[in-house]
């Protein structure tokens, strides 16, 4: 079988560049013992991967350049010399940008594509589900009653998230950018909607809007930069924020200075947590019962942004950063 | 009697100036039913008093321009129609800025000045060093054999910390700026002192010198700007932040940027929160008895920085932003 799969040119800072990106077609080897034989249908891009581009070890080491990328993924095997996997499997991987691949079964889970479309183990049934999970539970310890501020709404954290949030009894304002967004955030449930495309005072703008509510008690930080200038000004004393990620500043060419309102982490008694999900698979369980319960309550939707074809990839993750995905961005082979 | 006492002039931001403050005397009455009249001895300056200084409620109301400005204090009683204070009695109380005063015992505590030279319950036997130990005891969460970052090492609450981190069992990385107050540090038992007007890149020189200690597991946050710059990127991983103040942001005239590389949160996954001493007196008798178990063995060096006369609090409160003090700053009546 041939796989064609997305290799990175170089390291690099700054916006991300299609030339950046490189595609090449290569012979997946036969399984040998142990191995198995797989063809993606659903790869995920995530904003966590520019990380990986940098060339710097953070908490994940970089990508190789010049080797294929990696990322999460799911697809059906075709041939297997592993017990326990047989032809037609759906599994999930980390063998992701790429057609296919030839591997042993260490790090790949098999999933269970009648109980849920496989698409979702990449998403709300997914590390991103559970990411925006641990942020609220863990992180935070959101209650009943409390409002949660969630920034980046109709992305795939935060659409996750404003729906668990709203399925612990928690009030939510969510954030988003343009019409089509916030519309999404109030059909997932979200007690009150901010495009902060639309308003010159984003923080004003959502205090108002939790004012019915008591105040924002806690915030998701997905974005940095003026959200985060906001979020701390706008927490309630004894605030809690739990910081997922700042995809505002990923593509930063130079240092870029942060919020000038930091003395409000002492002033307002702030608790700021920043976590990675691979930290917590503790809590793995409880996130698949909690998920269950709620699916089968009719309380999650999801949606998806989709790009066909693998020489899609590289601009389906460049458009997580001009927003171009409403819910999970994928790619479908 | 009568008692000199400083008033605000007026609200502001920007540097303290000596034209905000003014002196005044007045006739303090005579003690009714259950109240007091005492004479102070020793006032108390502290960063926290600058926010009380702008006129916005922070977590304390500002100073009422025009009136005497309030802070902590020990003197001795002159007169007592109240139950359980007679002449001669130590008390302390929040009547600071002033020679004198008479007031109900709401508020008042009495203290030992046998046990205690009595300007200890203005620093390490009192909000002082109660701040530095919820700081280190229950914001962080210090465990023996970490090693603690301590900014301000030679300041009132830094040179507390220095000490109960040490009594706890953990290393401590001190810095200061100049080479008095970084011997004291060392004087203090830190296990490496970095003068920070010395050093061109502040993080490294934190992060060398923590590096036979194992790194750094904690940072006590007293300045901001440069100092929580270099924490962030300090930081081992899972790293905890007690935010206590950020003594170098409080005279900003405008809002000035906080650090560039705030997504250091995300990558190390640091846990960075800001409290005030008034919030935990829960942990109150805990402080009292390991304070005194520290004392008892030795374990816990004074030092001040006195400034004579009602008419010098000013001076002396200014000094603090200018680093004047070594330990904790006192005017002496």
């Amino acid at each position: 079988m041939k796989s064609r799969e997305i290799r990175l040119t170089r390291h690099f800072t700054g916006p991300v560049l299609p030339e950046y990106f490189e595609i090449a077609e290569i012979d997946l080897p036969e399984p040998g013992e142990g191995e198995i034989q797989v063809k993606n249908v659903w790869l995920s891009v995530d904003p966590y991967m520019r990380g990986r581009m940098i060339g710097i070890k953070t908490y994940v080491d970089p990508f190789q350049v010049g080797a294929p990328m990696e990322g999460g993924a799911v697809g059906q095997v075709v041939s297997s010399k592993a017990e326990g996997f047989a032809e037609g499997d759906w599994v999930m991987s980390m063998y992701g940008w790429r057609e296919g691949w030839t591997a042993p079964t260490a790090g790949v889970t098999k999933i269970d594509a009648d109980l849920l479309p496989p698409e979702a183990y990449l998403g709300v049934a997914g590390l991103t589900g559970m990411t925006a999970y641990v942020g609220i539970k863990e992180m935070i310890g959101l209650k009943p009653g409390e409002t949660l501020w969630m920034s980046a709404g109709a992305g795939a954290v935060g659409s996750a998230g404003i729906q668990f949030a709203k399925a612990m009894g928690a009030h939510v304002i969510a954030t988003a950018g343009g019409g089509e967004k916030t519309a999404f955030c109030t059909e997932l449930g979200a007690d009150a909607v901010v495009d902060y495309k639309a308003v010159d005072d984003l923080g004003a703008a959502v205090r108002a809007a939790a004012e019915p509510l008591g105040g924002i008690d806690a915030y998701f930080e997905n974005v940095g930069g003026d959200h985060l200038q906001a979020a701390l000004d706008s927490l309630k004393p004894h605030g809690r924020m739990a910081v997922c990620g700042m995809i505002a500043r990923y593509n930063d060419d130079a240092p870029s200075p942060g919020p000038s309102n930091l003395t409000q982490i002492v002033a307002k008694k702030l608790t700021l947590r920043g976590f990675i999900v691979s930290d917590h698979f503790d809590v793995y369980s409880d996130f698949v019962s909690d998920l269950s319960g709620w699916m089968m309550a009719g309380k999650v939707k999801t949606r998806d942004t989709v790009f066909e074809g693998i020489e899609k990839a590289p601009e389906a993750f460049m458009g997580l950063f001009t927003g171009a995905n409403i819910g999970k961005m994928l790619v479908k082979l």
